[in-house]
């Protein structure tokens, strides 16, 4: 049974996850990651995730078929951060805030193909990801007690990867994180003062300005932020104004996923495909924030740690311009989308 | 000349340090790190930090010298995330605001052991560099345009640490963090509904709770945080209410020599000496909220990797549990410090 444990002073709340309980032994003498380019087979008798060894995981929540065969398939996550079957009872002692760890935690296995990952899938592939995203998204914020739902992908051993098999994850939380609740206050006040959504005030600067901009299409803006806080971070912001990236429609996730599949590329070819984590942001279900909050994508490269400086002040230090990572960005190879 | 950037939406700070910067292939093909347990050397010819290569780095701000021969050496990082040069200018554009990355960063130089590190000094040395912390935290805060100085020690590679030399890092930046502002105003609001600061409360709490105790002295607590973002993180808080580290008495540094190496030895002997980083908490200079802030030092071994649900969602996933993590490290030696 997981935990939720808020810290009294800055009231962000913790998954104690005992399903994926550790011992201090596990952490010492870990393996490094030596084996640099190994040339990773595209079936591997030992994957949970491969073809044939399904019944290694918990039964399947929803497959795509194309005939006898899967090619995609969402499971439980076998060791999940959160329980479905807690009731999401809370308990004050003191200071302390706890709750029982209710939510969903599943994984979307994205291919049969052990070796493949988006970059090198092609765009309809991409956009099946993210259609089994949206479906997943949609059956999980309206559960009653689900306030948040939390999509993403870990690529690469250093950006906290276990499984090498291309997959994704999606987290339903029964609370809202400080972090998303601060993040709402502030676009709510942004609507206040000015009766728009700052993504869309963010988009127009942007487009204007232009040095900061990767690649656009008819619907999409793909850009490295202003005060990016990693080095090649990128945000794919949809232009139309919508809240929830659970009100996409099937057209849109075809072209986002082109979109998704070029701004990849890009990062696979001008840094070697660097690990990443790329996380899908949208509003929390119960708020409804639909004028003044905007769904998008983020990916950020893992090419710098995090370290003491950070941890205390809460201040990232970026060694590179972002204008600069969209220059390079923009000049590197993707695949052809549509511009507008 | 490096820059601070606002993120429009969240509001926090980011420094794009161009004195750092980085090309993508800075990026690409970086070796790992394999070499396990090499033996280090207590001297090595090719490390700036080293006595006799003195003149591979910025002239020291100060020494802590016995006779000839520097024990401890304080000077401006040569590679600094802000510059003392800069006037701290600041410009709007649009929704971004900018300011020029006036600030100080330092390096101390903690011992001329080139294989040394606090967990294998002894006391005496350990109260040292506290001392050395001390005496530039001082200085720094009480420059005109310095908001917060920030404390670190990077221990590890998978800390980020650059130089195996033992050494800590001290930043004062011209702004207050968006996530200490939010912390000060959560104790805030607690001192306005209670009179009491929060941290006094939490250890009062602490102590009676027992159960999350590593070890206590005369003036200080050691605890595993109830909400613990992180395996076998700590925090040492003094007992005594004080919000800036600044304020300490020299006794009460040289009780807190002794508490932390202490604290140190559990974590190297617990955990086989994992990587961790180190910061010491402080109020921000122009606030001075003497009644509801508290200084203390919090330790983080990195164990475990954030990836893309952290960064998503803002919740951190411990896969321990901190009062398991408290009971292992209280059973792990440390050093005898004076029970209370």
């Amino acid at each position: 049974m997981s935990e939720l444990r808020q810290d009294p002073v800055t009231k962000e709340w913790v998954i104690i996850a005992t399903e994926r309980k550790k011992r201090p032994s596990d952490f010492t003498h870990a393996p490094d990651h030596c084996d640099l380019s190994e040339e990773v087979p595209a079936f591997d008798p030992d994957c949970p995730f491969c073809p044939g060894n399904e019944s290694q995981t918990p039964d399947a929540i929803w497959e795509n078929a194309t005939g006898a065969a899967w090619t995609l398939r969402v499971i439980p996550n076998k060791f999940p951060a959160l329980d479905p079957s807690e009731h999401g009872q809370r308990w004050v002692q003191g200071l302390n805030r706890t709750m029982e760890g209710s939510g969903h935690h599943e994984v979307i296995i994205e291919t049969p193909d052990h070796s493949s990952h988006p970059a090198l899938m092609d765009e309809r592939e991409v956009a099946d990801i993210l259609d089994a995203y949206h479906r997943r998204y949609n059956e999980l914020i309206h559960l009653p007690a689900m306030e948040v739902v939390t999509i993403f992908r870990n690529h690469g051993e250093g950006a906290g990867t276990s499984l090498q098999h291309p997959h994704s994850q999606i987290v339903a939380t029964p609370i809202i994180p400080y972090h998303l609740r601060q993040k709402i206050l502030q676009t709510m006040h942004h609507f206040d003062d000015t009766g728009r959504c700052i993504y869309c005030d963010l988009i127009a600067q942007e487009r204007d300005a232009g040095g900061r901009v990767v690649l656009e299409s008819d619907t999409y803006l793909v850009i490295v932020p202003f005060a990016a806080k990693k080095p090649y971070e990128m945000q794919i912001v949809p232009k139309r104004h919508r809240a929830s990236f659970g009100k996409t429609s099937t057209e849109e996730r075809r072209e986002l996923g082109a979109v998704l599949h070029d701004a990849l590329r890009r990062l696979y070819h001008a840094l070697d495909d660097p690990d990443y984590n790329m996380v899908v942001h949208s509003a929390p279900y119960q708020e409804d924030p639909a004028d003044y909050y905007h769904w998008r994508i983020r990916i950020v490269p893992r090419l710098t740690k995090n370290a003491g400086f950070e941890m205390g002040s809460g201040i990232y230090i970026n060694p590179t311009i972002p204008e600069e990572c969209a220059s390079v960005l923009r000049a590197a190879a993707g695949e052809a989308v549509e511009q507008s």
